[in-house]
């Protein structure tokens, strides 16, 4: 029987044995009421570790440095910071994610070469290094820490975003927890998305990159707000066996256990960021069905979500399938017009590529809702992907046209 | 010494020789002041055409009649209407094409071989034959309708976008004309792009279809309103030969000047249709040179004039440079951070991938303008580009998301 995915109450990235985290105001981020904006995560013991990095061509040295570092195989922490993205400030930029990590590994009693750097924040101002190097030495870490170094990734978010879940792998009980900060864009450029996530579970390091690969794809690489990708993107997980199970290898039955369960953080990870974009009235979910391929699917899914006319749609609690039939058409997708089906929260609202008669007041009431679901099925195959958006909302354009360079 | 494109003033689709046009009113369009919504444009002697079409999966029954009718190589009218895009509609989509092809044909004394048929306006709404068959017969085409027939294919465009230039070709005079629908959706996928072009020049065939192209893609091809691309944009281009100059073909000196007549009449249309956008506060143009490829060029562009950051920017008159550094970054072209410059304006923001003191309130004051243009060297190349798009307004907003279906 396939081990069961049980979500923990409370559950944050100190959730797993063995990982500490804390954080403290520095006075890096001046925006935002939750005013922490420094942040180390670490495991008490070394760890296996995987990480995803943004595609930019244009990419803050945080985020070459943690790619050095993660090469490099002797990561087990990682210091964060909020309010500057420590991009296009020049050669200062490599210097200062040293010393910060720097800093950080003195602090925690570890190599540099055991710490990560992740930025979040403003393009082209230059990390205040004074304030920094004053700060860290304050920070305590605790197993108790979680849910404070999820508030000191924050920049616009307005909430922390954490999640867990347990499960049981090669005999043992294990933890997997993670937190997020969102696209929440309230201030120039502070569109990144950093994610860290954290198990107790052993798990071998090629299969670790790999699920992590395979959990983005299906959960935080499904997530659209605005179609703008950040030049800090990271995502990282730590694996540092204090489950005590035996390593997870690919290609069992544990890697499926695994697998599941990181699907399962990452997507509920995903939602919440989806849920938390700028000025967004509801969540929007499009789940595609029946493509002639996966690859079609995620074309038709991200397509769809993106789309501004769907977004202010369901901002509008508009029913206006055109748009996603429009939207559909263009995403690259095989389609065949005449075998398209489009639900609205399970309301069939279009069959066989004609409009049917739906209660329109109906549609309009489930539309009002906190979360909006299209479901469209294409009859063409078996390819299936689901991607999570919000509403284009008044409040987002006056958010992001605020003048504050 | 090349020939000169002079603009014509109140130039427009009948001011080439040879063509008429006109309009009225047949109860299709609902919405908007200027309630023309079935036109016809013909020319009165043969013509040689060439159109492109929406690459859409979902196209309109119109557009592929159409996409027939100039395969049939016999066109030389074209009867359009606003208010609904007869799509979506099952069987009825083309029963009503042709049969408004046809009425079309019948009034204009000509076969139906001859019209073509574009609609633009809701999705999902059958067009009202009867109200059609009623008012095809009322529409007066004479020399001076092109205005007439301009005002028939807007839906929540503003005011018609006209254009016509003269220039001399094989010592003759000749003139190109044109009107354009704009990307204006308040009401339910009303999205479509219809640009008609008119010509006395006598045109080579094959010459006129790749110069049609060409003349696209630096123009509307470069145009993003927000992104959604119609079941329905199609542009025609109707060369008569009234003008009795030789067939102009490819690769001669006057195909240049036809080449530089065409992109010139269509690049004001393309930055009409910009200016126009819903909601659009200001005209944003941007400029990529000294990209790797024409390609890296072209991408980058339309990437940076869709991001919504950037436009919300732009709404805001906001010199948020960050914004366009990171859109670049995203946009797939080759990028050396090192070596970018940025000007707002002429106003240079960003230097050798880093940001120069500059005047904030000047700038500020420049972008309040009706037109904002960020012109970005890459350094790394020939390849140049320009796009055209519009600011995001909380007004796009609350146009798109009125409930309307």
């Amino acid at each position: 029987m396939a081990s069961e995915i049980r979500f923990v109450e409370g559950g944050t990235v100190t959730s797993p044995k063995g990982f500490r985290a804390g954080a403290t105001f520095a006075g890096i981020k001046t925006h935002g009421e939750d005013k922490l904006d420094l942040g180390l995560l670490l495991s008490e013991s070394p760890c296996t570790v995987a990480g995803i990095f943004t595609t930019n061509k244009i990419k803050s040295p945080s985020v070459v440095l943690t790619q050095e570092r993660l090469a490099g195989a002797k990561l087990r922490a990682v210091v964060a910071n909020s309010g500057i993205a420590n991009t296009s400030v020049g050669e200062y930029g490599m210097k200062d994610a040293h010393e910060t990590v720097e800093l950080a590994a003195r602090h925690l009693g570890l190599e540099p070469e055991e710490v990560a750097i992740c930025s979040t924040g403003v393009i082209g101002i230059e990390l205040p290094m004074a304030l920094i190097r004053e700060s860290m030495g304050k920070i305590g870490v605790s197993d108790e820490g979680g849910n404070v170094f999820a508030r000191a990734i924050m920049t616009t978010d307005s909430h922390p975003k954490e999640v867990a879940v347990s499960f049981e792998v090669g005999g043992k009980m294990a933890t997997l927890g993670g937190c997020i900060k969102g696209a929440g864009m309230i201030h120039p450029n502070m569109a990144t998305m950093l994610c860290f996530l954290t198990t107790d579970a052993a798990v071998e390091r090629s299969f670790l990159q790999k699920a992590l690969k395979e959990a983005a794809d299906i959960s935080l690489n499904m997530v659209s707000i605005d179609g703008d990708t950040s030049t800090n993107d990271t995502v990282l997980l730590y694996a540092n066996g204090a489950a005590g199970n035996d390593p997870i290898w690919g290609d069992t039955p544990e890697a499926e256990t695994f697998q599941r369960a990181l699907d399962t953080a990452c997507i509920h990870l995903a939602k919440e960021v989806a849920r938390g974009g700028e000025g967004a009235s509801r969540l929007l979910q499009i789940q595609v069905e029946g493509a002639k391929s996966t690859e079609d699917a995620r074309k038709a899914a991200r397509t769809i979500v993106s789309s501004n006319l769907v977004k202010t749609a369901v901002h509008g609690s508009d029913p206006n399938w055109g748009r996603v039939v429009a939207a559909l058409g263009r995403s690259g997708a095989e389609v065949d017009e005449k075998k398209i089906a489009l639900y609205i929260n399970d309301v069939c609202i279009v069959w066989e590529g004609l409009p049917v008669p739906f209660h329109k007041d109906a549609v309009v009431a489930i539309m009002r809702g906190p979360e909006v679901s299209f479901r469209l099925e294409l009859n063409l195959g078996d390819g299936s992907a689901t991607a999570w958006g919000c509403s284009l909302s008044e409040e987002y354009v006056t958010i992001n046209s605020a003048y504050t360079t």
